[in-house]
């Protein structure tokens, strides 16, 4: 390869590298193994990583703006290479999708219990961690590599998605996040801003 | 036992199950396998009554109204013996409390998918049923018959509930149900007024 082409194949890594970096989070590989309580953006990315299913809060438009949780699958990335943002697969033929495009305020919540790793430790139990993103419910525009990667990530851990009706025109969501509730231990809420969860030090 | 005594004892009996009935909903045996989903009360109750966590969602007072979902522990009742109506204990020091005794607006998420019996089917599958109650997240004054009730059917689901600490102040709150929103097959939510929930065919 002439130096010419090396120079390129760097400046494009280098790219698509930075690209990913700013736009998703930084990926992460996700241990299996809990993280240390104190590392809150370790921990809070292993919850986001490791699950692939929550609680989807938007703003109801018909039931005098009740706020109004539904179960959705969900991905951040490939298995084992979160980004921390979460991505939905949804349809307007389901409440949540409607809400948010009237008031995209929402946040997604997921428990360490589904993973299996709080024993016998109660839901409710701060040592039984949990995570709750607050932020806006956006549409990602199905032409987008943002969308792209998303579908990726979607598929890679729900693979019956690939076969939804088309007539349901399920399309890419993404929860912008503006502040996280991250509960790991007692004390109360771990001080964890958005910067340090998208961004945690290696 | 005279004839005075036995008629004293049946209205007593008469009653207790009248009240029981019309504050709490009519108790239900749950079954361990899942209802047919055509049957949508029966599969309404059985999801509420074998699960013991969910999403409890309000309205955020510090974080723009957004809507706040929260991973709690609940009862519905004692195993086995669902009202339908579920009971949660909450501490002021958990912002769900906070929030809910500013504005009531709330709803409760709970899954099939945790019970297991999804198999490999995707939680966002509808034939992996769902159920999102609405309503008001409602305070139940400690003294009262019905937060003994709760209490005890806390207690007997989340037997660590009763140590945890006193100055936490955890008391009992109640959702009063307003309007349903149950998934369990395709074609959308099934048809379901909170009086046929609470008081289903037998």
């Amino acid at each position: 390869m002439s130096i010419k082409s090396k120079t390129l194949l760097s400046h494009l890594v280098f790219f698509l590298v930075c690209f990913q970096d700013s736009v998703h989070g930084r990926l992460l590989s996700s241990t299996a193994q809990k993280p240390n309580p104190d590392d809150a953006a370790a921990t809070a990315r292993w919850l986001v990583s490791r699950n692939f299913w929550g609680v989807l809060n938007t703003i109801s438009s018909d039931l005098d703006a009740t706020p109004f949780g539904n179960v959705v699958s969900f991905s951040d990335g490939l298995p084992d290479k979160g980004t921390g943002i979460p991505y939905f697969y949804l349809t307007t033929l389901d409440p949540t999708a409607r809400y948010a495009l009237k008031d995209p305020r929402s946040s997604f919540t997921v428990s360490e219990y589904p993973l299996g790793t709080c024993g016998k430790t109660d839901p409710e139990n701060p040592t039984c961690a949990k995570i709750t993103l607050s932020g806006k419910l956006k549409l990602v525009y199905a032409k987008s590599e943002e969308a792209e990667f998303a579908r990726s990530a979607l598929f890679a851990k729900h693979a019956e998605m690939k076969d939804w009706p088309l007539d349901h025109n399920f399309q890419v969501f993404k929860l912008e996040i503006e502040s996280i509730f991250l509960i790991d231990w007692f004390g109360g809420p771990k001080p964890l801003t958005v910067e340090q969860y998208l961004h945690p030090k290696l």
